[in-house]
């Protein structure tokens, strides 16, 4: 049964890397809205190959894609402040330094408020969740809410900030593209392996594990039926 | 009456731009905290001079200086978006076209919480004000409190957003320098003219005007007592 509620006289601004959840999250959006844009961060991530991936994506559904370089991130970065404070890591499994910057959620979203006001979205999409995820504390539901009230104060605005997958695990992800009728497209065309394989890319990286037990899992529960 | 908190054990963040207001802030937060730390936003404003002014202030007060390269922020000018439903003007009475990003003190603040995360500080400290000021939504009370919480819930954090002049008008900001024993070298060091004249500035621009009428109405109280 499809669950869609549609607003189409309303603008949707989709936060879209290319992987299988914001894909997801975009299909979702175009469902409900007249228009969708999407917007993807650029930050020099290991992930360039998922930005070209997104940038496909985007173009075969016709959707307005806004790249936002975000290089600015890494003046956040332990290394970047040469704090004697700070422990900066050698590497961790990837054999990458420790850049990671805490509250990058916020900031991406902030940026993408302010994108969504300035072409006159009234609604942001973004495929953060609390489940089966690693529990960064900017993906979860009370940050959300919290920062959609401070855009909206901070900008005099009415907007909405929609978080579709918040609640489902991996398996729900998939049972909703398939709802959705595209669960066939975001397998093929979506990028979630750390390896850079498009589909059901590696098998072996976390990702790839999480992505394609989530699948079977519902392949299975669905063959079951 | 000198009106004193010390924090002494804590560590600040002031956001600084070298201009009066964030100066005040700064000889505020020094009295509270152990030890303070500043930040500069740079996006290339017309302010070029307000950053070297602020770096040769932090100089001689010996308190560390970041200063954040913001450029990125053009990306969400309504030139660089080229957008056919967002008018763009031709100039204003500066003659710079309308490059003005809403919501950029939602994004300073964030990032300048993020810094703060970063380098161990659980204060912010900023001169934003509802009073005698342009109105921006994202300088208001409201919006502050909402953003101190959404920051926390970001990271994980118990910091808190100072806003010592939240509520003051400019002869009271006057007033809290003085309070502060630095009248004399925020009325010397500090840029606050729009054409880039430090002290007293070029006295014609509203920017001198505001912060001139202010001085004379706290120098004649003072007098007057």
């Amino acid at each position: 049964m499809k669950r869609r509620l549609y607003m189409k006289e309303e603008k949707a601004i989709v936060v879209f890397s290319g992987g299988q959840d914001s894909t997801t999250c975009l299909f979702w959006a175009k469902e409900r809205f007249k228009e969708v844009e999407t917007v993807t961060f650029d930050y020099g991530q290991r992930h360039k190959l998922e930005i070209e991936c997104a940038t496909e994506i985007a173009k075969k559904l016709d959707v307005k894609h806004h790249i936002l370089d975000m290089s600015l991130l890494h003046q956040l970065a332990p290394n970047a402040l040469t704090r004697e404070d700070i422990e900066i890591s050698e590497g961790n499994e990837d054999n990458l330094p420790n850049t990671f910057v805490p509250g990058r959620n916020l900031l991406f979203l902030s940026f993408a408020g302010i994108l969504a006001k300035q072409v006159g979205a009234k609604h942001l999409v973004t495929g953060v969740s609390e489940t089966d995820y690693s529990g960064y504390p900017d993906c979860r539901d009370n940050f959300i809410q919290s920062l959609n009230l401070s855009l909206n104060l901070a900008m005099d605005e009415d907007m909405t900030i929609h978080t579709p997958l918040m609640w489902l695990d991996k398996k729900q992800v998939w049972e909703l593209s398939d709802e959705l009728g595209v669960l066939e497209i975001i397998r093929e065309e979506t990028l979630t392996c750390y390896n850079g394989i498009k589909s059901d890319g590696c098998g072996e990286c976390p990702a790839c594990k999480l992505r394609n037990n989530g699948l079977r899992q519902y392949l299975d529960s669905k063959g079951e039926k």
